[in-house]
């Protein structure tokens, strides 16, 4: 089997990133290895042993997933190559013939916790809550005996031979995870029209106003912003950098400009890649901003150059 | 003892944060107890069990202490009263008589891991991490012969009877924890001339460009951030509030008059609180933004709508 | 008769500037003198000997009228209480008799000329033009025999003596003469909600983006700009001050709260007054800068002053 | 004489028009002719009956020259290649033996009034001022013994055999008319990195933000402004174009990107040359918006669409 073969994940089996993983097509073509970490998962990719790795970036209820977000940032660059949003439903998994009322320890990963913490108060307000390493470990404990019940994945239930007592757990509504598909730095996919494009920005340290500059130059150029995360450089309190995402490619002329505007403002810009929205939504491009009138305004100030402004 | 000589702060015993907490001096008139979590820790305020509570909000390393920042962005509204920042260096603890090459296991709080590891990576190579609930809980597992070593602050030996081996361990260079001490809402302490002032923002959902107008409704104003950091509201993928930090006290009238904008520009606003900086830095505030001016102008406006704009 | 009881207005008689006054219905009771420039017009309200001033400002042709602007920007305070559009439409007046073939010369203020001209190489290819001092004026040296025809208000032929041969020309559709009643400083007219509000501003010399700040200020309290014209200060090449006209009244809060912020980022500001604006055109006043939102806000900054910053 | 070798004015001769040509080197090898308005002068290039053509454009007292402004902004295009500044100071010419104690009646252009008008008042309070077609006609009249004295160049003495009684009065101090030099459209001058680009800006009409989108577009580029004026577009009240100057040459890449930028969000913009400023005065290019770092960013986009963003 070759490193091109094989595509890492946040593992272990059974995790939601698994079930994200598996709505790719090209998975089914890929030997889908868990990874202990998210670091480990991306260094996989860095050294060559695998063409890519999914790994969460964005939770609706909990937020960036910091180690992915920072993995990108820093380190030896990586490039993303395809979105995967899953709705995040918990299952409570049970050994077979246990029911709810003999429920009186529950485990699941720390983040699960604060997603079913209104369902567990209705429905088991007596049960005690212990944190597991990840769901699918969860799921593993309870396997064992060591708990009555794990929340997880609907889809773990068979891997560890346990029942899905109540599905379709969740105390958000549309509570969802963002998973990205990262490579090696190659070309970005063609530009579909319904595009995403994600960047790490760097602000000059001695510019107070320089976050302001930044959005502004997004505005200038008509691209809206999706994500903007925080994230300290590790050089002192209040010293950031920024995790953008914006609509749109970076062969689309208004994001090339916007882009380029950033790398001037900025002390450093990695960029993260251009690649197709999961939810396919086309971003509504004003005029001014359309391909044609950035060619229109290129081709017209060389016509200044050479003295032919042209009529009005 | 009354609530009102009660201070919790994020546990357990011999953490950064109980080191933190006693480097205010009010901290020495008061019971500090010790609670699992950063919730825990502050509905003891918000139920009236204790006066205050102390807990870590920021890392220059790992970033926003989320569950800080998203507890004083929603429930009960609490307020900032006092910040403090705290550097942060690690101790390897061990048991007396250990050495450095009997070191096989390492324990402490996930963390504290990336903080560490390349020391680590240079002085253990071959040491095995586990991660504990807390740097105090791994120094307690090291006392009681689980792990060789464990991370912790330098003041946490005593209270296991372990030995520091090394100290002044830190990967990054000026790695700080900041930390918030909160209470009930009630009038912020009198302006020091070097304050921040901290607030949440929803933005309004039917409005792209709305962080944009955020942040230029502070530069209008003259009034820098110091940090802002978005959090998702838990209504889907795409949906942030941001938690602001900006120099200066509310009863500045630059700050007054930027929170007044944001308030009219979001669809909801949250005061945290104006508090003395740590650093005690005083801002620069630029012609037109200081306090006489503001009052010149309004004294100037309410002529004008007297009819006696006077003189020029 | 009394100062109270007398307009002045940019005169001579038979001006457009006379019809326009003739469209106030306070004019009715007035005495309406015309004076031979605009300062001697406003010199007369400054000095006491009237109690207003009609005089032109803005043409959709020629632009500002720069005398009017300036004395405005200078000089003893002035306010101005009313606004008067006039659609500019001229009739050749020629004495009782004179066929179009017989017009071999014609006259007109040359601020008509511009607006005939196209009217004139069609019509009248042949004729000679030679400027008159106002239009009523040339009308005057028509009536005597100096020129065969002049260009003026249609309403100016019975006060000369002369025939209207041709009725309604202008170049431009849409032609029109901005008036302004001016009179001393005094409270403004009650708010109509269909207001304008003038002034003029000096920017701080040393800033070049001030303009942009100034605009900034205009946008971030929602208010729109009708007019700006930039004036020299007659401090050399590249100094100017602004003469800016935007929707609402000072009595409107998003207003004032822009005059404020005017007032504190410009090294001056004079306030030109309040007044209903002619065409009735009543703001689209956004959310967020609503009298409402102003006074919600400032109630909720008290309320943070006072720590009850309420429930969110 | 063929047209390349002649160069209209806006005359008569004897004006500060012909003054300023002439400190034009290239004026020595020139025919130079007067004519009698600014559009018959510029036709004259149009139509390609003179190579170039000297018209003032702005008076630091008085403002935009409007006939000159307008000319440029409509009609068959035009470029400028120079301009010209001159200190504005006149003297009272008068025939030959005539003392101050003589003068009854002067005589000057009515542009000329503001800037002698105070003293006038001190100096010959008695004195009755009527208006000439020009400076130059106005000596002319002086000399045929129609007025007693008149202002002017000091240089139109000699012409019209007349005495400078007085020299040097002017009210304002920097008093200064800025002139340039027109030509038909053809490749700008090459930079001399102390140079002016000027404009002309038609805003989408149905966008209220748009000046400030302008001005925005130029900050974001690091381009500073020299001049903006508003002027009508004869298509109603509160309808404008903008003529604007600003720092920088067309082939500097901060200008063209700004140039391009408005191109975009304007609905029409006319590019009126590139040239040397008088003053000389170099601009300072802030971090970010020199060319190199523009070249810089090009380069590094091209490396992101490549796949090669290359290590931060």
């Amino acid at each position: 089997m070759t490193s091109a073969s094989r595509y890492t994940y946040l593992g272990p089996e059974g995790t939601f990133t698994e079930a994200a993983l598996r709505t790719l097509p090209e998975a089914a073509t890929r030997a889908l290895v868990p990874m202990i970490s998210v670091p480990a998962a991306l260094d996989a990719v860095r050294v060559g042993e695998a063409a890519g790795s999914l790994v969460p970036i964005e939770n609706s209820v909990e937020g960036g997933v910091t180690s992915t977000v920072d993995e990108l940032a820093t380190g030896r660059p990586l490039m993303i190559y395809r979105e995967v949003l899953l709705p995040i439903a918990f299952a409570l998994l049970v050994r077979p013939g246990t029911a709810l009322e003999d429920v009186k320890t529950v485990t699941g990963h720390p983040v699960a916790q604060p997603q079913v913490r209104g369902w567990l108060g209705k429905h088991l307000p007596e049960a005690v809550w212990e944190s597991a390493a990840s769901n699918a470990d969860g799921a593993r404990l309870v396997q064992e005996g060591r708990y009555d019940a794990a929340f997880a994945g609907e889809f773990a239930a068979a891997t560890y031979g346990l029942t899905p007592l109540v599905t379709g757990i969740h105390d958000a509504d549309n509570a969802t995870t963002r998973f990205v598909l990262v490579g090696r730095p190659a070309r970005p996919a063609a530009p579909t029209g319904a595009d995403k494009t994600s960047v790490v920005l760097w602000l000059r340290d001695d510019h107070p106003g320089a976050l302001l500059d930044v959005l502004q130059e997004f505005a200038t150029c008509g691209v809206n912003l999706t994500r903007i995360e925080s994230r300290p450089t590790g050089r002192g309190i209040g010293q950031y950098c920024f995790s953008v995402d914006c609509e749109g490619h970076v062969s689309d002329r208004r994001v090339g400009e916007a882009l380029m505007g950033l790398r001037r403002l900025c002390s450093d810009v990695r960029y993260l890649g251009s690649y197709p929205r999961a939810d396919q939504v086309r971003p509504v491009v004003g005029e001014g901003t359309r391909d044609e009138d950035f060619l229109t305004a290129a081709d017209w100030l060389t016509r200044c150059l050479d003295g032919r402004p042209g009529p009005l």
